[in-house]
Order: structure tokens, then C-alpha cells, then sequence
């Protein structure tokens, strides 16, 4: 019977006990962040009304390896170690001699990835006697992840979610505040900058940005009483997703695997580098020659056709300024379905493997990747979230590939979340109401040409 | 590290081989099953038209083992074995010197545990050469368990939901269709029956009841094409459960505990026998003392406040009479949340186990289920369907109670699924607005005067 395994589980003893930090590994250091206004590198004390002092050392820790509190891995066990599934049924319905396995990361209590940071970065602000948490949510993924890590440890999480989100989707409001977030639509009137978002416009459905720039306000003016979290990007954040890789290792082993691709989607970068980085780690340190492809949808292309120059992190220009791939601050991607990827930046670890050419990069539209999600949903019996249905859409090309080289090839791919609060978008799919987005040149060159020229 | 384990998995070796079939040990057999106009048992070949031969010979089986085919196996492997986690935190929450454990179905590709039953339900009827299933749905988890376990192999899945649910319930008919499900709402045009319902009441939004009528008559005026599958109820469905109780019994010998007390929700029946009936036969053959409960809802209260004699399986009282605990086939429960518990009889198994006193039965009412179910998600990270609210309610008060008493007690029940798709009624309950509906005893009266006098 072992040759038809198609899960490969872990012991809860398994679960890493430490996290991987890349920026130890990198051929050189990542470019410094710089202040919005001055232009001048930003120190740990910048950041200090924002985040509590372990994460601030985290994020620019040069530490190979960052030690996970035991109150974390308790808290992980609850879902963690995560399978590791072989896709033998996909394999089959597409013919292809490769073998397709996938992390599945959608058995957390929040139904993706983001609970794997959201808990430490929880724990780390109770250490550090903060009260609550403020942060903001688009598509809500990140904002029941926060919610719930918040509940575990007895913080406040106060989320600001974007208004057209909270109108349309009630049912990931309601599972954040089920679990005890506090949601306000974003932009409201209790802060100063929501305040005058409305005054500029009163029928504003609000946007992430807006979104983000209360939560801030928020922390940043509580008087230490609350702090705020970020659900991607930032380094600390892409490095607690490791574990994921990590798990995924010792899982091949026992598969008695190791892939010759690795593929994930990318938004902010998260997901991303959780399956990925433990990959990269060995082929820059032990001469492995994986591929690992980035997966970005066609309608916000920030790595396929943005810049790796000096941009904003947010749309309003108050956050501070990063090197990376984007297709400029003030770029609006259009109202596709995979509400995680919509980023007009990408994280700085990321965009310097890819600069580096230590990883590829690649877009899909959103009808092939509707359509490779409901080849996988209707082999291996999960429904994708719209974000991973990117990686889906580029495992089904690589193995079609295969197929067509009559090439032997193991390909791993991260499932990162659950589509179980996104039928509304396979509804419009089956019915035949989406469509594919594809930007103009000079849609994209217009919000370069607002990027500040820097270095 | 060990005495803090919260999850006993199992390898995919240990899926069991074998169903559990109680009748071989029940101390005296199930009443016979009659004909609804004749009122004489009802042979095999009256099944026939809706069944295929071997779930008819499994519905009247006296063997304790019956083998699962090596294909249902496989497709179990994609879910199952499924883990049995103990909910240290909800202890910790409660105070309980209890330790509680459940089994959680929720991980299957339809949610809940109703795919067990489907998978092998659309296998014997592919073996027998029929082109599809038709079936109705209320809640609509039994609907997409049915559209997946058929998608799998090849079988087309014609689905009758209930209007009102396919009304407001967009997400769950979305969510069969991806899955290849064709959705009709009940009544409709497309049957005789439907076409009869429609002249009666254009404006009908439709009944369990009515929906089954139609499915049945697909199925039945077909000439072959189509059969039908019941989610629940019969002996064969409530068997094909038995996987779960059997690995649950494998799983708490790693965790080296054994059950003082095994809860489980009732509707039909088939989730509670499938926790329940392993450990039923450990009472029955090998004198375990077992206490074994079945939780059903205050509203509608088949065991607890329901009579123990011959009546019908449908509102028309066209299905034959089963002698069951009913609260009468014309009782129409309120419109309460846990749309899978609204089912005016019981399994013929579970009402002659609770008959002779094998097992227990209490109800709960709404309010106190939703209250449990946020401790329980708040504590364990997973959002409960509303059906296994009813054993988490009774889960708390025995551990309470084991507190009360400073009695140290293992707790076991089934999380039958979860409850992202019934996110409405928690925000329901969150904002104030969900009751308690008890039923006025003349009410059942008035139900049960209507149940026709046999035996």
C-alpha cells in the first residue's frame, strides 16, 4: 500500500523550533529602509511606537536561525505540523509523469498561512505588556488570523477592514468577530485620517491603504497602549512562515523526494517565502539546483513588469520607503478575485532573490487559474482560495511540460489557504461573468512616474 | 513534551478495512421495515428501484464486518484517518479536571462526515452501471458530500434544495456546482411532484420533504439511469460512519485514555451512530460501562419528548413506516440553525439502542449551543457547524459537572463539521438576535394524532 500514500504526516515533536532567517544567507545585505520624509536609513527606534523590541530585532536580525518560544509551539500544535499531500489524483486526470505534492496549509483555525505569524507576533506584544493589537484587513484573511492570535493570548484586536469588503463580505466579518475582533469599516470616524478620508469623500468604500493608515494612527497615538501588525512583507513576518518549509523538507523525506520546482503564489511575499526559503537556503548552501517559481496574477505583475527601485510601502506616502518590485505606489490593480495579491509592492526579501536571480518569476490570468482550481478541487477534493489557485495554474503548466518532455520531474507547490469564504468568485466563474485583467504599459509607467527617483 | 500533545494521528495504514454493522449484535432485531400502503415488511426488491443491490444488502445485513472496498479506501486516504485532538484549552478555559477529546470531521473535502457515506454510496452504484445519483438537500452539506463523492467517480449528482436554501444559501449551491453537482430548487418544474407543489403554492419556498419526493421520482421513473442516496437515517449510511469511531478507539489507545462518556449530535442519526456504535459494542460484547449520549436540539426533541412507534420517513407518507422515535411526520420544526438536527424521526438503529436503554439522549436548547460553540472556537481555533454545537453544549455541562464533583472523567465526541458556511447564524447569535424555541406539548400532540396506529 505505501506506493499510493498520499499523505505524508508529521509528529507534533516535529514541529520546527526554529525559524529560518534568510538575511543570514543572502549573497549580500538587503538595502536599507529609509525614512518617508528624510530619506535617511531607519533605525530600531523608528519603528518602536509600532512594534515591540522582538520583532524590531527580528527584522533586522542577521541570525540564521531565530529560536520559536515554546507558547508559540504550543499554540502551533493546534494545527501544525500540516500535511503534506501527494496529488496522485490531479497527476492522473492531467497524464503527466510528474509528481505533484502540495503543503496544505489551509488546516488552520484561520483557514490559511497568516496564523503562523500572527501568533508569535501576538505573543511577542503580550510579552511586552501591550494591550491590543490594530491592524487592517482586505479580503479578511489576515484580519481572522490576527483575531484569533489575539484571542489566545488575552490582547485587543482591533481591525480595520475595507468598507466595500465589510459590505460585502458579512461572513468573514462575522468569523472575526466570533472570535473576538473588534471590526470597523474602513474609512470610519474614529480616527483623524478616516475622518478626513470621509470628509473628502462621505460615499467612500475605502481602499487597503486607507485602511492601513488608520489602523497606524491608531498605535501610534494609543501611548504605547496598543501596538500594530502587519500580515506580510515585512521580514520577520516572511521568516515566522518558514515553518512551512521546514515541515515540507522532512515530509519529502519521507516521500523519499526532493522537488525539482517549487512554486508558490505571491502578494505581499509571505506565503511565498514560507514554502520557498528553506529551498533557496539549500541550493545556496548545498549546491541544489531547485527552481522556485514566484507566482503572480497578470493583473498586478509587480515582479514580472515592476521596477526594483525605492518606492512607498503605502499609497498615501507615510510609510516608509523600501527597494523593491513595484509597479508604483499609486497603482490600482483591478477588482480581481484573489483580494491577497492585490500589492502594488513586494516584499524586499523576495525582490532581492529575484533581482539576484535566485528565483523566477512568473503571471498567470485569472481564468486559467480559476480553471486549474477547479481541475485540482474536483481531483484531490479541496477548494482553493483564489491566491493559490495562481501556484495551481503554474503546477499545471509545469507538469503539462513534463508530460509533453516525457520528463520525470517533483514538483511542490504551497496550497496556502482555503477557498471556503470565496464562493462568490467561483460562483461568477462557473457563470461565466469573470474576465481576464491585463494592464496597459502606460498604466503602469504613469504610477512609476510617481515613484520618488532615489539611490 | 508528550504530556502536551493535543493530536493523536493515525497513518493512512490504519484507515480501517471493515465497516461496523451493529444489527449483528443488537440484543434483539430492528422491527421489520413496512410497506406504506400495505402496511406488510418491505422485501428487498421493493428497494430496488432506488438502490443498487449491494447498499440493499448491507441495509439488512446481520454480518458485524463488512469489508470497504479497496477504491472507497483509496479516496478515503484523501482526508482520513482523520485526527482526534484533546482540548487541553477548553479544559484550561472550563477549569474541568476532565479530559476531552474529539474526533474532527470537519477536515474532509465536504467539511463534514456526511462524505464517508457518500463516497461508498456512489461506489456501489458505479459497480452496478447506474449513470447518476439524484438527491435532495436542506443545509446542503449532504448535497456537496454527494456532488464530490460522485465527481469522483464519474457519476453525475442531480441535487433538489430546498428553495429557501437555495435562495439564501448562494455560497453552499456554489460550492456543489464547482464540484460538478447539477442544483435544482425545490419544488421546481422539472417533476411531476414539483409541478403538483408548484400548482398548490406558486410562491413555495419548499420543504425537505418535498425536495425528497422529488429526487425519488427522478430516480424512480428513470428506468435504471438514476438511483437515489439518503445522507442519513438508514442502517447501511449510519454503518459506512463506523470508520470514525473506529479510529478514534485506535487514536485514544495512543493517547492512552478510554471514554467515560462518548457525545454526539442527533438529526438523522448517522454522525452520533458514527462516533457511537464502536464503543457501543465494547458495552455490549466486552462490558465497557460506557456512558453514551446522544444531544439533539430542545427544538426538535425526536428522542427525548418523541414516541417510539411506526411511522413514516417523509411528510407525504409516501416512504415506507419505520418504527422510530418521532415526533410525528407532519411536526414541522422552527426554523432553528442546525438545519442537518431537523428531522422529525430518528435512525431505526439509534431509537432501539435508546429503547433498550443502551444509550442516553438529552436536548439542548439553541442559545446554550451557541454560547458553548464560542468557548470551543475561541479555545480550540475551529468554528463548529451549528449540528455539533449540540454536543460541545453537552460536552461543557458534563465537564462542569465533573468539576463540580472533582471526579476525574475522559469526555469524547465528534466535531462533525465545521461551520464556515453557516457563519450567518453566529452572526446572528453575536448580534442578539437568536432564541430558543421549545415546543408546546400540544404541538407534538397534534403531530403524533396524524401518525397512523401499528403494531
Amino acid at each position: 500500500m505505501s506506493d499510493t500514500i498520499v499523505r505524508f504526516d508529521l509528529p507534533q515533536s516535529a514541529i520546527p523550533t526554529r525559524w529560518y532567517n534568510i538575511q543570514a544567507d543572502l549573497p549580500r545585505p538587503l538595502p536599507a529602509v529609509l525614512h518617508p520624509g528624510t530619506h535617511q536609513p531607519v533605525g530600531p527606534s523608528d519603528l518602536a511606537p509600532l512594534f515591540p523590541e522582538a520583532l524590531i530585532m527580528q527584522e533586522v536580525s542577521q541570525e540564521r536561525f531565530i529560536e520559536i518560544p515554546e507558547e508559540v509551539r504550543e499554540i502551533y500544535k493546534l494545527w501544525r505540523p500540516t500535511p503534506l499531500l501527494r496529488a496522485r489524483r490531479l497527476e492522473k486526470l492531467l497524464g503527466t509523469p510528474a509528481e505533484i505534492y502540495y503543503k496544505y496549509e489551509g488546516v488552520s483555525p484561520s483557514g490559511s498561512h497568516k496564523l503562523n505569524t500572527a501568533v508569535p507576533q501576538a505573543y511577542y506584544n503580550k510579552m511586552a505588556g501591550i494591550q491590543g493589537l490594530t491592524t487592517e484587513t482586505g479580503a479578511g484573511q489576515w484580519g481572522t488570523a490576527l483575531s484569533i492570535a489575539c484571542g489566545f493570548f488575552g490582547l485587543e484586536c482591533i481591525v480595520y477592514m475595507v468598507k466595500v469588503s465589510y459590505q460585502q463580505k458579512p461572513y468573514r466579518r462575522a468569523i472575526i468577530q466570533s472570535f473576538g475582533g473588534k471590526v470597523t469599516a474602513s474609512p470610519s470616524d474614529t480616527t483623524e485620517t478616516g475622518r478626513r478620508f470621509l470628509a473628502e469623500d462621505p460615499e467612500s468604500t475605502g481602499s487597503l491603504g486607507m485602511a492601513i493608515s488608520e489602523a497606524v494612527e491608531v498605535a501610534a497615538t494609543s501611548g504605547g497602549k496598543y501596538k500594530y501588525a502587519l500580515g506580510s512583507v515585512l521580514n520577520h513576518v516572511l521568516m515566522h512562515q518558514t515553518v512551512i518549509g521546514q515541515e515540507a523538507l522532512l515530509q519529502l523525506r519521507r516521500a523519499e523526494a526532493y522537488p525539482d520546482v517549487v512554486i508558490g503564489c505571491v502578494g505581499g511575499g509571505s506565503n511565498f517565502a514560507g514554502i520557498a526559503l528553506p529551498f533557496v537556503r539549500n541550493n545556496l548552501a548545498h549546491g541544489y539546483k531547485t527552481r522556485i517559481i514566484a507566482v503572480e496574477p497578470a493583473a498586478c505583475p509587480t515582479l514580472t513588469r515592476g521596477k526594483y527601485v525605492y518606492d512607498y510601502g503605502d499609497t498615501a506616502g507615510m510609510a516608509p520607503l523600501v527597494k523593491m518590485h513595484t509597479l508604483g505606489a499609486t497603482f490600482v490593480p483591478a477588482p480581481f478575485h484573489a483580494g491577497g495579491l492585490r500589492y502594488h509592492g513586494m516584499a524586499s526579501v523576495i525582490s532581492e532573490l529575484y533581482d539576484q536571480g535566485l528565483i523566477e518569476a512568473a503571471s498567470v490570468p485569472q481564468l486559467e487559474c480559476f480553471g486549474g482550481a477547479l481541475q485540482f478541487l474536483r481531483s484531490e477534493g479541496i477548494v482553493p482560495a483564489p491566491e493559490p489557485s495562481h501556484a495551481i495554474a503554474m503546477v499545471i503548466r509545469e507538469a503539462l511540460k513534463a508530460k509533453e518532455e516525457g520528463q520525470k520531474k517533483v514538483i511542490l507547490f504551497n496550497l496556502c489557504g482555503h477557498g471556503h469564504f470565496d464562493m462568490a468568485a467561483y460562483d461568477a466563474f462557473l457563470q461565466g461573468k469573470l474576465s481576464d485583467y491585463e494592464y496597459p504599459q502606460e498604466a503602469i509607467d504613469a504610477a512609476m512616474a510617481k515613484v520618488p527617483q532615489i539611490g
